[in-house]
């Protein structure tokens, strides 16, 4: 049996909050990546998928697991600009980078959310160090799975 | 001894939402009143203070207890507009009446804010039926306590 | 309308611990009491009844509102005994009163939880100064609502 | 460098639950074991260590990832005894194997622990695939975490 992964689309991102230098998945190779999609008035987001990436970022080496957090705002544009975000990201003390998703000239749709084809948020999506898709989920996970997928995918021979 | 409880200042709001008549304290005289003062992107009003207002709103008779949300913005105001607060109630499901505290012309702490001495978000503040201040705390409070408090202010004569 | 609320029938209880003398129902008239039945491998008593029974305790004047545990044991009885009890009040950190409902000589239920007519643990009880019955549940309520209906208890008229 | 993993000293059961026949670690030799050694009455094992071994023991497949309780009882030895585990066992829906560790003949520590040198309960162990301690930790522990470290020992090859 061959099983086929994806390879992910390059994020198309207008603004990064916490880090000096853009970041494009080309450059991550290598490492295995977490990408959680988010809108930053989303329940579910806050509550929860925002604390696991948070806790993914404290507990790997962030030279093996990039954290990248995709603000995918869908609804409410006038509500959640980036200098909303920035102020949330600051009041949630998320010190991992975050990516503005680049908005979409037609419909509600960012750009990056609509190459992932992505339902809704939370979405979390997983790359390994090949930067194909592996998992992609959208509403809340549990961690023990989590930590175990992410170390699945570190311990495939690069 | 003699307690003497200070007469509730009248709200200073600038927008409404959640009802569609302007609420002011005078009108509420009879009622046990909670105030919730409060921030979008104050992490201990969103995961704690909000949902027991809502559960205070949910639990009591509003004829006899009435729930008011305050947004007293203090910092982040490009981030926090009436725009992006609308939106939070929405999301969040919350529809207890909630009045935008009238920004200061000097100074960054909104009118209501100021008129009651808060020192943050969130801030809890109950009046008796008199309108009187029976309790303003900073910080979390026990829902026990807040529904023994709010019980023995409803067994006042009136 | 006139409502009848049934006195509580005396507790019936073979062994007390953390209390030097043992308590009857006729000697707690004046003070609003709380029994709390449980089991000690009951999930839903661990997890929740009696941690809000502790609260109870903490949170009250003792001279106004009294905390009782009652351990109803009906199934399981080799597994429960008093000696378990006593090592899972003193692990657990329970300090209030807590007795033990005698067993039956015919049947599962012990004599206070039959003449109760209790259907399961937990069972929540509130008695009013007078020593009636005024709230019988089974399973969990919200602290919120316990505190205010032992508040509103405290605020009728001896 | 060279690290040096100790092997398993071998359980020291005196009963057996929830398993038809009796286990041993060198049975289990090819699959990474989690033994979570336990009191009953232990509050941090009942609300944080069972419910976690129970996710290990859903999450990951039994053939690969043996989950084992074992009831290391040093105190409270009257109120612990095999019949109350038992009744606790069906009342907390645990189902993965559990032993009870064979008491000592003088002093209060039972075999197992004492040959483990645990010093208190919850205490999680990991095990290779060869049967070495990989891991042996005193309370509580991220769920991320332990599903990182049982896949790492998952992915070592056999």
């Amino acid at each position: 049996m061959a099983t086929h992964h994806r390879q992910a689309p390059e994020l198309i991102i207008s603004q990064w909050f916490n880090t000096k230098n853009d970041i494009t998945l080309a450059g991550l190779r290598g490492r295995v990546v977490v990408i959680e999609a988010f809108q930053m008035l989303c329940p579910g987001c806050v509550s929860h998928a925002l604390p696991q990436a948070q806790n993914i970022h404290k507990m790997f080496n962030p030279e093996e697991v990039s954290v990248i957090g995709i603000h995918t705002v869908f609804e409410h544009h006038q509500a959640m600009t980036p200098a909303s975000l920035e102020a949330f990201l600051h009041e949630y003390r998320i010190n991992f980078p975050v990516g503005v998703d680049t908005p979409s000239t037609r419909g509600n749709i960012p750009k990056t959310m609509a190459a992932y084809d992505m339902q809704g948020t939370p979405t979390t999506i997983l790359l390994d160090k090949e930067g194909r898709i592996r998992k992609q989920k959208l509403g809340q996970e549990h961690d023990m799975l989590i930590g175990a997928e992410i170390m699945s995918l570190l311990r495939e021979p690069s």
